[in-house]
């Protein structure tokens, strides 16, 4: 096992998440953590000051790894519709994933993502900023018609949320479900070009 | 107490109600139901086979008030596009009061609604075949755009989700909310009209 001494954030964050998916949200605590890297709970106390600090950091980093991948198509050239139409997909997929291949993590995720508000706002502040980069592309491009960027963009976000938000993760692996998220994607499509 | 024979089904799912609200869906029997009516559990049986079938019908009947309401929406004379944009309004407002005016019973019908997928299943049919038909009507009137009413009702229905489905009622009374739906609706018609 490391020192102390190598300790990083990173890692640290890392290792809470193997413990938060053998021990579950409930039961997981700070000695758990410190024990599995083998040094004192005071050293991971360095890094993060609270529990709930923690529980925060590993529940943003977990959420990041969407938004970090999603990034991609809004910073690349190309026609905005294509992109957005390609991000609202990847953001479908990268769900359908989180919560298909491993759906301990997700429940354990769901429950630490309803104990911390703060760290699901900035991320529903992330995507639809996104997004908003996006929408703004277009209407540079002349593809959408002029409007305000961060308005559309949240009303994307929350047009599409059957095929985000965590409450309909049931409904992902339904036959159809592709088509469905086909049709909202054209007619917000057509809403944001007319 | 009114004797059996004036039993009317619409008599035993009020009463249903009632009992459901005070005894909580875990609870709550055939026979609490004949007693607060004064009358045999076979009574009740001889119009509700099982105690599923009461349950789904006590639910239906919940569900059905909301599809109601609506349903003048629908038959009525005047622009699409002004009646879409009612209808959705109504049907968060109808589905705020349900949350709001009385939690507990609130809570008591969603956890019949887990129960009873197939009630479920017909309420969205019910509501997403209103929505066709005032879809229809748009593109007659030619300030819709051409296309399969059926397809672009279940998309204006999935993209108003956060307005009607019951997971999102926590957000329902949060300042904003009214601004979120007019911008969703104010997308979604641009895109049925474009």
């Amino acid at each position: 096992m490391p020192p102390a001494e190598t300790l990083t954030p990173e890692r640290i964050l890392e290792v809470t998440e193997d413990v938060l998916r053998r021990y579950g949200p409930a039961k997981a605590t700070v000695v758990d953590v410190a024990r599995a890297l083998g040094v004192s709970h005071g050293s991971v106390y360095r890094h993060f000051r609270t529990k709930t600090a923690l529980r925060e950091a590993v529940t943003q980093r977990w959420l990041d790894r969407t938004s970090t991948r999603l990034q991609a198509v809004v910073t690349e050239d190309g026609p905005a519709p294509e992109r957005l139409s390609r991000w609202v997909r990847e953001l479908f997929t990268a769900k359908q994933h989180k919560a298909d291949d491993d759906p301990e993590l997700f429940a354990t995720y769901m429950t630490l993502v309803g104990e911390s508000g703060g760290v699901v706002e900035q991320h529903v502040a992330d995507l639809t900023g996104q997004l908003a980069a996006i929408i703004l592309d277009g209407i540079e491009q002349g593809a959408f018609a002029p409007g305000d960027s961060a308005t559309l963009a949240r009303a994307v976000f929350d047009a599409t949320g059957r095929f985000h938000d965590p409450c309909y993760a049931a409904e992902w692996s339904r036959p159809g479900i592709e088509e469905a998220l086909g049709a909202v994607v054209e007619l917000v499509l057509r809403g944001l070009r007319s």
